[in-house]
């Protein structure tokens, strides 16, 4: 079954893909690679949600967050490439997490996005993936995820 | 234009190639993509700014600090390659900023690392990018860069 | 002299590859390239150090925490290639240290894994590499590798 078949099967609409921030694109092509820039839980061009997993946030509230930027991620990768069948697989995602400094539930909070990716795409695939706490993030968003996918 | 004129339009001569800090090299070119190490505000072999950006620094040094790494990046590229016109653009940026716990200006630091690379290369182009919030960075410096460039 | 019989000189048994600790696999190949996990100081399944570098840990227990995640790193390249002569070179490492706010010691700690490194594959190559200072890893560990090797 192809990506696009399978986004309308599970009933997820792709967002409007969100604008750059800054002096810079939403993602670049090259060595057969899609490079995303830092994808975040936007939602209408405003942060879904702002603040600390761990403090001003629960886990569940950071996983959907990074599910949101994930959603986002796909939006971006179907406006740049025309349709998500030109992705063969992601190559690799980073969560980065702003958190407590006592946060250890890096992989929960990841897994939202993780598990977003692997419903659309082929689930025998996988990707790897990396999960990081960061002391801050843009407007104070909870999760910024970098994302590789590779092209067909 | 070639980008070695356009640098010599802007008068921007290219500082020496800063030094590794431990055992590593500063770029190594692998799947037609040149991936330079993490690129500080180093200037003579010496630190040019130390601290935090919302707190020791202000937001204009930080950007101007962005900017700095940035220049060091093209000169690693440069020494790496002999000319930088081997590269065809920059494929993805990412600004790692030691900044205050409530810091939430990312984009006006790394855009000041975005510009120059925008005013150097094509601006038609653009990167990719992202920007993180560190808890620290090597010699408490306030800003390192993630450079991925794209070979002719 | 191969990798494989490298490592047999310098008598390092690779540890069993550490398991992923969410919805992603180990390691993707892409590009002519092998991108890793998050590789973290896990031996026999459970973190052999956790807490932050500068704080509840050493210089050298943050140093040997990044040896064992570089050694993880190889197990996982080994499973997921037969064998680590298919490894050309390592082209970016980057290390993520747990540290104390005003930490500045990153290069010591990244040159655990970088030594690691250099000693098992050709050491006129080298990597690139960066190191930055996280607020939290993954459970508590004090150390977390983003690897990238070039395949044969």
């Amino acid at each position: 079954m192809t990506v696009m078949r399978r986004l309308r099967e599970l009933q997820l609409p792709l967002p409007e893909p969100p604008k750059p921030l800054g002096t810079y694109v939403p993602a670049v092509a090259a060595g057969g690679m899609l490079f995303l820039s830092g994808m975040l839980p936007v939602k209408d061009g405003r942060p879904a949600w702002t603040g600390r997993v761990g403090m001003e946030l629960s886990l569940d509230e950071g996983r959907q967050a990074a599910r949101l930027a994930a959603l986002n991620g796909l939006a971006v990768a179907q406006a740049e490439l025309g349709s998500l069948d030109q992705i063969k697989r992601v190559v690799r995602l980073t969560v980065h997490i702003a958190a407590a400094l006592d946060f250890s539930d890096h992989a929960v909070i990841a897994d939202g996005a993780s598990t977003l990716l692997a419903s659309v795409f082929n689930e025998t695939d996988g990707h790897a993936r990396l999960a990081i706490g960061a002391c801050s993030l843009p407007a104070k968003m909870p999760v910024e995820l970098e994302i590789i996918f590779e092209l067909c």
